[in-house]
């Protein structure tokens, strides 16, 4: 397996007011092209220091991927700490000059002029994001690639120049397959995946994660089609297929559509959730045209005012009478077919040992049925708000598709 | 001025799948300390890659930070890489090991044995927040210090051991006043500090930022107290002393404080932030002796039919009209004494000439007063339903306080 080092050349990066995003970008695109990143440096804004640090890293691996450090000011260094590396000027290459102008579709001032020199034993990469092109060269066994540093720039050379950097040392894959997860926790996912992939026998397929409040985003890249369809397959067998969605998408714009397509509107009735529901579903543009709206009757004489709920007093506001009541209660005040009410205790005060901190109570309704169920769900009170979110949408997924 | 290196061990480090956050703590905490940070590396769990590192980074610096690999699993490899780096054993330490659980407050089993461990040469730094105390050492005119990897316990070590930590090498700055700012864009307040720092004569105040979704955590640092809070007023005499509030807070907390203090509960209404509102004003633990609850009006339906509106045809779901009939049905519905209502056009359909993607009226009331506002929020869907929650809240909170 071939190693990798990164570099990423900039003074902001040692200042700690901004945490560095292309060292991790890099290395993401390394794995997924089977190259191993076994050290990542940050450095600052000073050709001797970079030189250092190109000299000590590519003595070590294969293929030393720098990012920053190309722009046209006095403050970017890295073209000089290429050229003091390998002992060579940094000349004007014309050519490049015009052909950077060109690749951007219009003139550039002098100043950019720095930015079409390189040193002779470096090849230029074309940037068509961007006036920084990159550098590319083979320098004693190793293959040094020098990248801008903008993320969007970044980006995009990895996705244009992605199997030059990587020819010879590793498979470059493109990622082929994205999906998004929803209420499973992320050591689960990590957990259910590694066992899918050793269980395996078709080819190699990478995956890796990103977990966000509401969702975690699953990549699949490599293998082919099938191979991808089947891994998703199985994954959506163990943690249950309303909890898959195809693309980066929440569950609220999944739920949604699927009552788009159905033509059937909803209301929410919120107690612990506070707003989040309604939140969740605005945050998908259009939704007014399927979503009417949320009664957040947080206290308790809310509940009773504005949704008729009456069990509170005998059953708890906790309680799966309570929800069942708040969802019949906003069905009949919006006139709609489809509901969800949730109540439960988020914390960090109000559990009891019958109740703890987590219960929580979720009533679905569509088109006359209705369905009541009780969860206990873990972390603190931000996590458990969010969880109920999810859980909720999650549910009433599973009525209208009669998925399961 | 001292050089300080900073060495980041972890695996997922390299994997791409997150960023890294500890290196850019550490560096913000040396740089108030006065001590420059110039390089920073990213290794992965392999105690002989670390400690190669650990050779050549103290080679160049006068402090040697190193974040994480100080868990209890194998995984965890930094007490073996310094044990391997100085030629000494790494050794069970049965004061440490009871020590750390008088500091936790409770027993700890086996497997967290091997965090009491350490070589001879280093001393222990206990944590507050979690199992893994952090070691200090000087080796060859070098002090190494190696701290847990977990953002919150790691900056809990650097709070409590900051001190020690700098001892000698730079000037320790104790974070001494913490403010939130609500509303301001981060560009604005930075001019703003920039501004106030360089028009005053007093004793060197550090400042920083760290935006989030609904505020902006600022943080004064050194100077005499005088000194930060003439600073402070400065700020708040430039974007609004209702915008401004001590120590890590939400402008929901501050408007659910103000609100207790003066015996009042509140009811919103919402459209375009479709929840937002209650979800902020819930994520304050106890807020429903305060917080009665949210109308979340989203389809125009709604707005008539839970809050009596009737504006809408003439005038359109975002006019003050519409706002101030919003306030006043969720007043009457609530039998509480002040309210809110946000009506806009989050986008990105909808705008027009007259009303773009981004205009927002608010609507407060408060015992008997009501005053609305027209807004021209900038950003996208999201941005703009944020900057509304935080806007209503702002308004209502001048109404509550008798600021400006």
């Amino acid at each position: 397996v071939s190693k990798a080092n990164i570099i990423c050349v900039g003074d902001e990066l040692l200042h700690g007011a901004i945490a560095d995003r292309d060292g991790a970008m890099v290395a993401s695109f390394l794995r997924r092209s089977g190259i191993v990143a076994t050290r990542i440096v940050m450095v600052g804004d000073d050709y001797r220091a970079i030189a250092a640090e190109l000299a000590a890293a590519s003595a070590r691996c294969d293929l030393l991927v720098v990012t920053g450090g190309l722009g046209p000011t006095s403050d970017d260094q890295t073209r000089d700490a290429l050229g003091f590396f390998v002992g060579q000027a940094v000349e004007f290459d014309e050519e490049l000059w015009m052909e950077i102008q060109r690749t951007l579709g219009r003139k550039l001032r002098g100043s950019n002029r720095s930015q079409a020199c390189r040193p002779a034993l470096f090849s230029p990469l074309l940037n068509a994001r961007g006036t920084a092109p990159g550098l590319i060269g083979e320098v004693g066994g190793c293959r040094v690639v020098a990248l801008p540093g903008p993320p969007g720039e970044l980006q995009g050379m990895l996705d244009n120049h992605g199997e030059t950097i990587v020819a010879g040392l590793g498979e470059y894959v493109r990622i082929d397959s994205v999906f998004s997860v929803f209420g499973v926790p992320e050591s689960r996912l990590e957990d259910a995946m590694r066992d899918i992939s050793r269980e395996s026998d078709s080819d190699r397929v990478e995956w890796h994660t990103r977990a966000e409040p509401y969702r975690i985003v699953l990549r699949l890249a490599g293998g082919t089609e099938e191979s991808r369809a089947e891994r998703s397959a199985e994954l959506a067998r163990r943690i249950g297929p309303q909890r898959l969605a195809a693309d980066e998408t929440t569950i609220a714009a999944v739920v949604i559509d699927e009552l788009r397509v159905r033509g059937l509107r909803l209301a929410a009735a919120e107690s612990c959730t506070g707003g989040m529901i309604g939140s969740l579903l605005t945050s998908v543009p259009g939704a007014s045209d399927v979503f009417w709206g949320s009664c957040v009757t947080y206290a308790n004489d809310a509940k009773d005012r504005v949704l008729d709920v009456r069990s509170v007093a005998e059953h708890g506001a906790v309680s799966e009478e309570t929800v069942r009541e708040m969802v019949g209660g906003v069905l009949r005040l919006a006139g709609v077919s489809a509901g969800i009410a949730v109540s439960g205790i988020a914390g960090p005060d109000g559990g009891t040992d019958e109740k703890p901190v987590g219960t929580v109570w979720i009533a679905c309704a569509l088109e006359g049925k209705v369905a009541a169920e009780r969860f206990q769900l873990p972390g603190d009170r931000d996590r458990i708000r969010r969880s109920a979110t999810v859980e909720a949408l999650v549910m009433l997924r599973v009525m209208i598709g009669g998925i399961v």
